[in-house]
């Protein structure tokens, strides 16, 4: 399999994290998104909509989004399983990752900040207000939400799932940008344990072969 | 069951259509976003991070976000499918799914949009600019993803998708703040497909309990 990725992007190093947790091989193909190499005619052809990551299979199919990713990989290698079987356990981790992947990153990609400071005029104060009180907002309602849970290593159970997937490239961009973690215990546990696995490590921007740090 | 809803909310609208689409009766409960019904404590209690849409399921379990909810219902009540039975499919589809749902949909919700103007002091103009611009170019690239398929009546093959779910009430949602919808031609295909059932009629705005226009 190929990875078409860049080293910071938090929806990249989701995947990454899920090759990584499934011991899977693959090909890193580093698209430079600062560069703007992922909107070059090229990269057209790799992915329609011009985005990271894209997944290229052993059959040569192209998939793209990380959760959509993430789950066909799950389906196709199923060991060690990234869902709960049941389908009401497997509705709370999936929505446990969209909390993040749906309420919180995008509004906080590359793009969007651009887009607030070029085309809206937005200070870099308050860009930088914007992207922490999202990501400050949307993980209390992540913790809000673990809270509900039986107690557990990970987000959701003694496993890492689809949920630390997200969690754990969205904790890195937070810290990045100086978010204030504190009072987020559940969350912040879970974190910590997925970053006591060598998978994690493995997977995080300072072991990319693109990384710039 | 029972779906914690408002009828003009993009991602309550998504999972109205798998209910319909499924022929799975509910009890309809209104939380008006307007007024401010989700922040209420009441609310807390169904949903910790203050969000709509929440499926009750009838063993009392609460769901959240919209994706994960189309995903139980799928996996709980599998007939008619919504989702390809092999995994490169179900990858396309998903994939679909998010370019809306992680790509469109979040930058224009409705606290996206009052932070823009109450935190940032965005002009009603910027902020309409900014809808416009996120809608539009993401509906390009859900184009540009459709042209790389083979031809089918909706977004993806011959029957409604979880895909489907999600292009449809964004497209009601464009429409409502006159983007431009020239020239995405599979796509308003796809919305126009759905337009023509009965399961999506029933589940849009204006046929909801709670609607006001």
């Amino acid at each position: 399999m190929k990875l078409y990725n860049y080293f910071r992007s938090s929806a990249s190093f989701r995947v990454r994290i899920a090759l990584e947790l499934k011991g899977l091989p693959y090909d890193y193909v580093p698209v430079h998104l600062v560069k703007g190499e992922h909107k070059q005619p090229a990269y057209a052809a790799v992915s329609p909509p011009r985005l990271v990551p894209t997944l290229v299979t052993d059959a040569q199919d192209r998939l793209g989004q990380s959760m959509a990713i993430i789950e066909y990989l799950d389906e196709v290698y199923p060991q060690p399983p990234l869902l709960p079987s049941e389908a009401t356990a497997r509705a709370k981790v999936r929505a446990l990752a969209q909390l993040i992947a749906c309420e919180i990153h995008p509004l906080n990609n590359l793009r969007v900040l651009k887009y607030l400071v070029r085309e809206m005029g937005v200070s870099d104060d308050n860009k930088n207000a914007w992207y922490r009180h999202w990501v400050r907002t949307g993980l209390e309602a992540f913790e809000a939400e673990l809270a509900q849970l039986p107690p557990s290593t990970f987000c959701y159970g003694d496993t890492p799932t689809l949920a630390d997937c997200c969690l754990v490239p969205q904790i890195f961009n937070g810290q990045r940008f100086n978010v204030d973690l504190s009072g987020l215990t559940r969350t912040m546990a879970a974190f910590d344990a997925c970053m006591e696995l060598p998978e994690f490590q493995r997977a995080q921007p300072s072991s990319c072969p693109d990384n710039e740090a």
